[in-house]
């Protein structure tokens, strides 16, 4: 999907809001346990509920690679029901050699036609750059992550530059892609952080995750955070996906994806 | 495996080689083709072949992920044919925020019993200590790759200590792991690097990629990289399971293979 296709379906739904299917088998209703694929068979009503107030559904690979070569299966039948005019994130962290990331990239790009990859940058230009070989496909770049552990190295202070890590990272990467295929992973919902990202990168697209149960604000992620093309995707998967556990969980999720797309609307109405 | 099982191996066979099973449908002999999982057969011909002359298996996830489900097949049938006392490496170089690395963590030592699994360190942390919950499991955290790009930020200076990035993850993870759990990929071959490398960890095993095919040296690394529990594990991919590209694929590979081996058990008698 194009930035172009992408923006289109943010202003038609008025909605950035990505829905993390990270189906995991301990957590899903336990009546869909009976069906032969239950992981696809959640997918599916998550999907057929949320689908309207949402522009992106991102799989968590981890969740379906757990469960082996079966769980793989769930996805690539996830990947299938899915329409093609909502765009779709392999959140999978992948970087490895540059033969080697191709082999991902086909992975992901071609067999499983993902629109997006999360990819993760220690390992450099030539780990990224295979993934930017596919029109109207996009590598997600961590920058910065929300986690505890970002602390470790991703703000560690660049000698001979007024640089941290994760700058850096923000900084080189726009040498090896652009503004139509690459975005970063950005978990800053402090204001102050944000705008200084914002310096850094205006026109990028950013994935927002930690917005919701993590407890970001996503008043502030979007203030601080949008762009003249909207720029955000943000992520809520626990929030949404997990709102019931009993028979009317596909409704419940429906119910939480339509109060933050409510939401939104109301953000790209006062800041876009 | 435990570390002193994988130093009874190493001083068993005399070899401390790891054969990387990067298997690709587009470079295995055409004949196996016709087989109905051709990877599979590929991977146990050139186990059957090799494993006299070597301690490990290195799996790269890419080349099965990028097969699909199918893929993953064939890699759980390889390592349910691979025996108990062969040290098995899931290359995958995964990291996530903490109960998604936990997921990975599932997928690599439980489903698929592997005994170690590389990590990327970018996420820090709570990315990597999931995987340090196995006993007799390890972890093989990406320190110094030896592809082009380590140079764009593994090697950046961290401002107020006289370490690179690279030296800052040596440095802070081990805070997380101990010498019998966590291991390095380490991508020098020069001998001044790797000198300095063990001055920092003197005692934790490294994984060297990038011996063979990629030009270093493996004598230097045998040479300033052994500790007194030989501490090496040197990965060759390329130059043994693709020798030849005929029927006579496995014993090429083992001839390969047996011609390290051979090298490997004079630097064990000189260096350690």
């Amino acid at each position: 999907m194009t930035r172009v296709e992408l923006v289109y379906q943010i202003k038609k739904k008025n909605s950035f809001l990505c829905v993390g299917l990270d189906s995991d088998l301990k957590k899903i209703p336990k009546h869909l346990l009976k069906s032969s694929d239950p992981i696809f068979e959640f997918n599916k009503q998550i999907i057929d509920a949320t689908i309207d107030f949402c522009v992106a559904y991102k799989p968590n690979l981890a969740f379906y690679e757990s469960l082996g070569s079966k769980g793989l299966e769930s996805l690539e039948k996830t990947m299938e029901y899915i329409p093609k005019d909502i765009f779709t994130i392999a959140d999978a962290k992948r970087g490895d050699i540059g033969n080697t990331s191709g082999l991902y990239a086909r992975a992901f790009f071609e067999n499983m036609a993902f629109d997006a990859v999360t990819v993760a940058p220690y390992m450099g230009a030539d780990s990224v750059k295979p993934f930017l070989n596919y029109d109207g496909k996009w590598v997600i770049l961590l920058a910065l992550t929300s986690n505890a552990g970002s602390n470790d190295f991703q703000n560690l202070n660049i000698e001979g530059s007024s640089t941290k890590l994760f700058e850096e990272v923000l900084l080189k990467s726009q040498q090896w892609g652009n503004t139509e295929n690459l975005m970063y992973v950005v978990g800053a919902t402090k204001s102050e952080k944000l705008r200084k990202i914002r310096q850094l990168i205006p026109n990028h697209f950013l994935l927002v995750p930690g917005v919701g149960a993590q407890g970001g604000s996503l008043e502030d992620v979007s203030k601080y955070g949008m762009n003249n093309d909207c720029g955000l995707l943000v992520n809520s998967s626990r929030g949404i996906i997990y709102a019931s556990s009993q028979h009317d969980f596909g409704a419940k999720a429906g119910i939480e994806a339509k109060k933050i797309q409510q939401q939104m609307l109301l953000y790209l109405k006062n800041y876009l």
